[in-house]
């Protein structure tokens, strides 16, 4: 199996498993049909097998999924079965948020150090966190073991940041800066589009208004 | 058929599918069969006609879809087919990133107004936009007609802020504040859970090191 034969959506998709095989556990559910997994988030349970055989075999015969084996199984797969630390690039309003922002140590991720190329804010404190100069990445990068980073930067400076970031011995980048980068192969760029989440709620808000013209016979 | 019939994900497909469309269409692609775009997305073909089936009938027999008309016919169901106006709420660092993120007017949103319970930063410029008490709420919803809201407040705000905005008018919550929030039945709240990006990257990096445990005989 390759990275690239994985598609896009099908990642999103091991998330909403983990997230709905967590709710069966808090229900005190211990096993769990393709089926029913399915159902609970509108999947087909050939679409759930399928999505699952990516990564090997969970299942048991005449058992189905063990719900706290493949929370934990899942979990190794995501890479969070244990604290993660990751790099910040660019402490602008969004870098300032994020650097406080506590869904990440929720989820065990950790921002250990965070850089910007602007002399003013070098030395600056924001939480527990010194700004520290673009040229530390590589020293920082190889004392703390950091091989994730989140970059907050302008569009314009993203390529550059990366180019560092990349050399310095980074293997994924979370991209807020809202351009493509251009990275080696076995680095990985995950893009945040929050246009994608107002999509969504417009979606749901627009719903309502459809209703009457579903009804109708098409 | 009723909003809470079709599940969270499947909400998600539905913007997979029409950017994936759209890539198709700048292909010169004019028509695509089920298979073609679950292929291209990881689904089986049955999963891409179960999903599309929640919002009406897409496909010509003997055709499969034509593009450029299932593309209007999702981007009306997002409700994307015309720009959208927003409020903001909450004008710290997360608040002031968002007043300039390039990605919401790429993809029609706009933010036409801006409100801060801070009277320190009531009057305050901030791109195109006077930060307003939070008492002109409910003046500017029915002025400007917004029916979207996003909430950038601290999560111990958040509620107070969503009460208001509902009194208001507001039908449509995009929630950065990273606690749960109780609203009316027909106001919809989208949540933005950053840390699952950051999961997403993690599950990237990760696969390479599962890869040889997936060779091994299981």
């Amino acid at each position: 199996m390759k990275v690239e034969e994985i598609p896009d959506p099908a990642v999103y998709r091991l998330s909403f498993y983990l997230r709905q095989l967590e709710a069966f556990r808090h229900l005190n559910r211990n096993t769990i049909s393709s089926k029913q997994l399915g159902e609970a988030l509108g999947y087909t349970d050939a679409q759930v097998r399928k999505d699952l055989a990516y990564f090997g075999q969970f299942g048991h015969p005449g058992i189905g999924y063990r719900v706290e084996e493949l929370i934990a199984r899942l979990k190794k797969i995501l890479g969070t079965d244990k604290d993660c630390h990751a790099l910040l690039v660019g402490v602008g309003n969004l870098g300032r948020a994020l650097l406080t922002y506590k869904g990440f140590p929720r989820k065990g991720f950790h921002l250990v150090a965070a850089f910007d190329s602007d002399p003013g804010k070098i030395g600056r404190r924001y939480g527990e966190l010194e700004i520290q100069a673009m040229s530390e990445i590589v020293r920082a990068v190889g004392t703390l073991r950091i091989r994730m980073a989140i970059v907050a930067v302008p569009p314009e400076s993203a390529q550059d940041a990366v180019n560092q970031l990349v050399k310095a011995g980074i293997r994924g980048i979370l991209n807020f800066a809202a351009v493509s980068l251009t990275v080696p192969e076995d680095v990985f760029v995950q893009s945040v589009d929050l246009a994608l989440q107002l999509e969504q709620l417009s979606f749901r808000m627009s719903l309502g208004t459809i209703q009457n013209s579903l009804a109708a016979p098409m």
